[in-house]
């Protein structure tokens, strides 16, 4: 078990009708203002922002309205939200939405307490400043940003898409009400589904030894994706379903399912790349495709642990010969995300071959190279693992 | 699933050594000065007290010390703690010890930021004062202290034990080095182990539906505990063992473990009355005794939530017969407890049939009747349950 540090501040206000609390509860934490930050209509269609322009007026909190944030959120709407904080001097910023306005909102309340441009924090990684309060009200459970540690942010201009990690952007407050997920469109709810698993598969297979009690909570977490994800797609107003995947996906990536592990992300850093050059992808569809690649080009290594993830998450029955195990919990995985109607080829994504060696430059740059924990990857094993997914 | 807010705010600080960095995080985190909090001599004979008192000496930061802390905390400590942190206008309180150093360090870090008595919390329960930030150096996994909103404090003049909690007092800082606790005596690693499968039985066992992602979760750290509890009592010096169950100490009673769900409870309130009868009964040692005779006077009320975790913690074969399967669950879990050295019946406490009606007029003070979520428990029940454990 590696040392480790660990913190979630986090308050989460969850279940039915949480949202009416908005405006109480940010005054009760000591906000007088805020920047509203929201994505595309459906969140003013459906009459969420009017519900919470209302719980803000009612709490006295002033507020500035910033919508627009499209999905893998840029850095100039970024810039944008840190000059209307900065003017108006702005001191919470509160995001409506999912992973990409939320990690729009962190990326906000980071340049909004710094003098140079808010894209050199993607660059040096520095996290020695001050960070806005963020406050969050999630419609979109998949990225898990709404308690995380990090954001993701794309440079249009430079063509990159690049992670940025800092415990004070962990939101303050989180507000969770199951019903708001029920009119996600079904291909969105099943790339969330994906990303969620796809964050415990990233912490699960690493090269360190066993950690039974992260791994353990790990492995319950698969089991509950597993179970809802087919029963949310069916039933889209199932209030209990859609509660579970909910507080799964803050879960998934919260950190508490791989404290005193390595962790890995080379899909994820594998995944990045795809997104980033074609911005139409969505980010689960996209690990949906990668991930099984990735298991089929690494799992050699350390038959064993697939074999057990299989066995517990899908219910593999051992085989006595524990590479087929692992191929079977492979082979489980790729059905598991099809069956939730995610893509299995890069090819049904519009990638092919020949935009292979475009992304590699970027990849190297963004994630070095060797790459990964539970393999350490060079370019070259990208390059294959990329051809093993065409 | 129930609506719930849940807040965890502690900073881990998790690994070999990790008490040599209490100075520099107490000072990053803007500490000045503190009480050093710590119960016997056990801690000052190993030499951790000297290395804590020099780190914090390093870092600048001013302390008055207040061992002494017995388990079961009484309120006389903790007034005279009150007294120190307000005469020296102390801002910090550093806990080093187990639940009891933590629970007599929460009560004193809420009595230091009120005029009344600070007893008056224990009974009025309200929460709507400051509370100074706490610090602990956990050397006694078992009752979860470091990261939870509870805290238990005796009061002999009055003959009570009461429970009060406060999501203010949730230590800030934890530092959880698994080798401190190397030296632990076999009794109190024992008992300390069943404490937290305890903590996770209070929250599975409730009157409401399941809750898969909690349940689960829940699970997941029934099974470490089962897993490692043998470990640590045969390899006292194994690592990961004891970082394997240091860890999942606070997870069980931080609060995951049980939201979205009612709790129960009423086995806890039980064992209180035990400890206030009998200050020299271990806490876990009387859960032990306890937690069996509730499940086999409850569980005819919902067998089949006793057979889930018969199947799922203790690997019980499914005999086609629900209630078979949630009386071997109950067996198992007799068992358990018996296999790390914990006693079966009350006699082996000293406690004998004529103790009970003396517990029941406190236990109705405390808990109210009815008690409990599973089954609604009055005195009655409460006398019946203390004669099945005899």
């Amino acid at each position: 078990m590696q040392n480790f540090e660990f913190v979630s501040p986090t308050q989460f206000v969850f279940g039915r009708g949480v949202e009416e609390q908005v405006g109480q509860k940010l005054a009760a934490a000591g906000a007088k203002s805020c920047l509203l930050h929201f994505g595309g209509q459906s969140a003013v269609k459906s009459g969420l922002i009017d519900r919470i322009r209302a719980s803000l007026d009612a709490a006295g909190i002033a507020y500035v309205e910033l919508g627009g944030v499209r999905p893998n959120p840029e850095i100039s709407l970024v810039r944008q939200g840190v000059r209307l904080c900065k003017e108006r001097g702005l001191d919470w910023v509160l995001a409506v939405g999912g992973g990409s306005v939320i990690d729009s909102a962190k990326a906000i309340a980071n340049g909004a307490c710094i003098d140079e441009d808010v894209w050199t924090l993607f660059e040096t990684k520095r996290v020695d400043h001050e960070v806005l309060p963020i406050a969050v009200v999630l419609t979109i459970p998949a990225a898990g940003s709404e308690a995380s540690k990090n954001t993701v942010i794309s440079n249009d201009e430079l063509g990159r898409k690049t992670g940025y990690a800092n415990n004070a952007h962990r939101p303050r407050l989180a507000f969770m009400n199951p019903e708001l997920t029920y009119t996600l469109p079904e291909y969105q709810t099943a790339a969330g589904c994906t990303d969620m698993f796809a964050h415990l598969l990233e912490r699960f297979f690493d090269n360190c030894e066993p950690v039974p009690v992260t791994d353990n909570l790990n492995l319950s977490l698969m089991k509950t994706v597993r179970t809802f994800a087919p029963v949310v797609l069916e039933e889209p107003e199932n209030y209990e379903a859609r509660a579970n995947i909910m507080w799964a996906g803050m879960l998934c990536h919260q950190g508490l399912a791989g404290v005193g592990r390595v962790e890995d992300w080379a899909t994820h850093g594998l995944e990045h790349e795809l997104s980033a050059l074609k911005p139409e992808i969505t980010h689960g569809a996209g690990l949906a495709v990668l991930f099984p690649a990735w298991m089929e080009y690494v799992h050699e290594l350390n038959p064993g642990r697939f074999a057990q993830y299989g066995y517990e998450v899908f219910g593999v029955a051992p085989s006595g010969d524990v590479l087929l195990d692992a191929q079977a919990a492979i082979d489980q995985t790729r059905m598991f995300f099809a069956s939730l109607g995610m893509p299995t080829t890069l090819e049904e994504l519009n990638v092919e071959e020949a935009d292979i060696e475009s992304m590699i430059p970027t990849l190297k740059a963004n994630k070095g190279e060797p790459f990964g924990s539970f393999m350490r990857l060079t370019m070259d094993d990208a390059r294959q693992i990329y051809r093993l997914a065409l």
